[in-house]
């Protein structure tokens, strides 16, 4: 049972600042994670994965308010920060960063990033306020932490896609890493979001990965995109599925479609569905 | 004679990024003037007071293109690199920074970024498209160099106020220093674009700083500041500008207006006119 009082919390830019410089001057590496909290091995995979590639592992716990719309579920995302700090200590974390919303965000607060194209589709559609606050978000906790390494899952694709072209538009001096998402005994992706499903949703919830393989498989072997993609919405509804925001076949390095109508190149198969009032993403390599 | 063969030059992201690591290494502190060259006495004074406060410093040469509107003149603006170089090195530059567009901005780059209430009256009212032009390049060349302290120009007022706000809302770390304009003999302050003036209009162009002046005692004599304004302008246009895009008298930290109508507290008059078809802009603190 790890020591969760040893774990460091900064809640400011400056004794963040103070840590991190101190592990610098000693010649240490940093690599960064940054969550919203209610952990799960998804993100403790990810922290993992920055231990490996960094002497020194930092993990932000931040619910950030700019991403989420008026109607979503900012109020009610799950929150549970003591029991974060003993995950992540657990995972080899050295510092928790927890800042407030007012340290983060200042009253007088106005400067805006839009990453444009690599935002604008799939959930930039349904959730048009996201990628702006992710953006946003990401560049003044990159700039905060200053790591050499920050470690992004690829369960949210279509946010490492955006944060890999903010990092390389703003020169912003990090490597950004991708990894694989994990998934439960059943294929399911892990998310914090999972805890609001019940059990029958649940056995449902498990089906949207066997759905996208077989759309990837289909696609790979040269059916029509558009065909394929409305099989997949057709599964996920008879799936019990209440709806679906999208499936698509896209190209792998920025999420834009094929122009030919089929996949011939790298691609991803990406969805958004909804169960009850939970909605649910997942994505994988085709 | 400076030995010009002296400064280095660095062309690309990567080897600026070698040379600066190299001098950190070193344990030297790094400042940084970015210029968009056709340099002048005002730009160097900037750099020697970089060097007041590095140990080595940077100077950016780059004509910013998403700064200028397409009716601007970016295509006339001055470029005159070899004496650019030439002037750097006598003023204690240590590298000089001149990427190509391209370097720059890669064919795909789509991140933009708004700086909000600081950056949309004033210069953002008579020139739209340039803070979010001066954001971006700023916020990409801080990353690119990573500077301890960077220096600019109080000349530009509302840019150091917006880059000001940049810096603070993203959490870039580094040190903005604003420096006070530097003015010919008859108070006419330095600007690249002075070299479009022709000698009559340099008489005329040697007025705005003196009814800045005048503006600024009465404002601080406690006249009402539309009142103020006004009379500027009309001494403005009667001393043989063409035209007069604003004269305003504002809040020195934000350049918000005065909600009492009169000047009760750190004020700043500024102002831009035109002479002929080059356009002047000038402030000054009340």
């Amino acid at each position: 049972m790890p020591d969760t009082s040893a774990l460091p919390v900064a809640r400011t830019i400056a004794e963040l600042r103070e840590i991190v410089s101190g592990w610098k001057r000693q010649g240490f590496t940093v690599g960064f994670v940054p969550t919203m909290g209610a952990l799960h091995e998804g993100h403790l995979t990810l922290v993992r994965e920055a231990g490996q590639r960094a002497d020194r592992v930092v993990a932000s716990v931040f619910v950030n308010p700019t991403q989420f719309a008026a109607h979503e579920d900012l109020g009610s995302y799950p929150r549970q920060e003591a029991q974060d700090a003993e995950l992540l200590a657990g995972a080899g974390c050295a510092l928790m960063y927890a800042p407030a919303v007012g340290e983060m965000y200042p009253a007088n607060a106005t400067t805006t990033i839009s990453v444009g194209a690599p935002a604008e589709g799939l959930e930039g559609v349904f959730r048009p306020q996201m990628f702006g606050g992710v953006a946003l978000v990401v560049a003044k906790l990159l700039n905060q932490v200053q790591p050499h390494v920050a470690v992004f899952g690829e369960k949210d694709f279509q946010q490492l896609i955006v944060v890999r072209r903010l990092v390389r538009d703003l020169d912003i001096p990090v490597e950004i890493v991708g990894s694989p998402t994990v998934r439960d005994g059943h294929g399911l992706a892990l998310s914090s979001r999972n805890a609001y499903l019940s059990a029958e949703q649940l056995e449902v919830a498990r089906r949207l990965n066997g759905v996208l393989a077989e759309a990837g498989a289909k696609a790979s072997a040269g059916e029509r995109i558009d065909e394929v993609e409305a099989a997949a919405r057709e599964a996920l509804l008879t799936a019990g599925y209440a709806h679906v925001d999208y499936v698509a076949i896209r190209k792998a390095d920025d999420l834009g479609e094929f122009g030919s109508g089929v996949v011939d190149g790298p691609a991803r198969v990406i969805a958004a569905a909804w169960l009850g009032k939970t909605r649910l993403i997942d994505n994988m390599a085709i």
